[in-house]
């Protein structure tokens, strides 16, 4: 057994969006961009699951700083790659302090 | 600014190999392997860099379970993922216990 | 708000403990020993809460190596550090490698 | 052997201070204030070491959010416990972004 997860601490490019997938869940969608060694954007698309979670961040917006550890699951199509994250857990922490920012986790 | 580490804990799947690049700097490559959530198994190489932790790591054998942390490279080809990690810090904990087991980071 | 976590790579000093507290709650206690720079030894007091997990880690045992990640909690008495940690997420890795060392997290 | 490493999201309290240890070692000096489940204020009083490194972050101020990853050195006096913290890795990511608020670690 094994275990592996990502951390990332970045802002969020633009305002999350709230989704639905086909059986009705309800997901919190966000992108943290991160420039990597060879100075190339990587996008990293979190994902936050669970409908007490999500109306909980209504307050979440583009340019807030974010820690955020969680599973990435990666897929490639026509050579491109594409980061996908499962998010665990998340704290904001710049960008827009709020009264009470806490993310119920 | 941004920073995107990943954090594995898994066993290494068969003996660690040197190698040597084009300009001639040592490397010491290990892979560690994960069962995702559907059951597939990905497939982390793992890179530590600088000729005095090579040397150092010459006890490092198959079947010992770590902890390592680093930058997480992902290219595409063909439409496989390959998934690649230069190590920035190493934990050995396991299956193979040494007199002195420490990593030189 | 903040967030601070303690991550702890150790092997199990000796076998856990399964507890109660005095309202009944079920605990599973072990310690982590960590020698700091200075070459003292620090303990890790672990707990983990909930019934189900304490039941599914009825297999962990002494010698066993784990990645820990939890709350840190200090107290002092008389001069003494106390660490106390309560667990969020655990690895094991080595020591006695199981069929299925899966932990409920 | 083992590994320890406190990992902390949170807003600088106040604006660091340069100090100078008895030899002369230059060492960059600021507090992290979390508010734990009880309730009560914790500070951790992180140390960042290197005269490259404390003179690249002049920039750092009170207010801004960050991510710390160090060494956790606890004592305890006449009751009181006191949280240092070595700073092996920090990222800014909020409260005052700047041009190039990268951190040379």
């Amino acid at each position: 057994m094994s275990s592996v997860e990502i951390e990332i601490v970045a802002y969020i490019a633009k305002d999350p969006e709230v989704k639905y997938t086909t059986t009705g869940a309800k997901v919190l969608e966000f992108s943290l961009p991160h420039e990597n060694r060879k100075e190339e954007t990587e996008w990293y698309n979190c994902a936050i699951w669970g409908e007490k979670r999500v109306d909980a961040l209504g307050w979440l917006k583009k340019g807030m700083g974010v820690f955020v550890r969680g599973e990435l699951v990666i897929t490639a199509k026509d050579g491109k790659i594409y980061r996908n994250v499962n998010v665990d857990k998340m704290q904001v922490i710049g960008g827009g302090k709020q009264e009470d920012d806490s993310v119920p986790f």
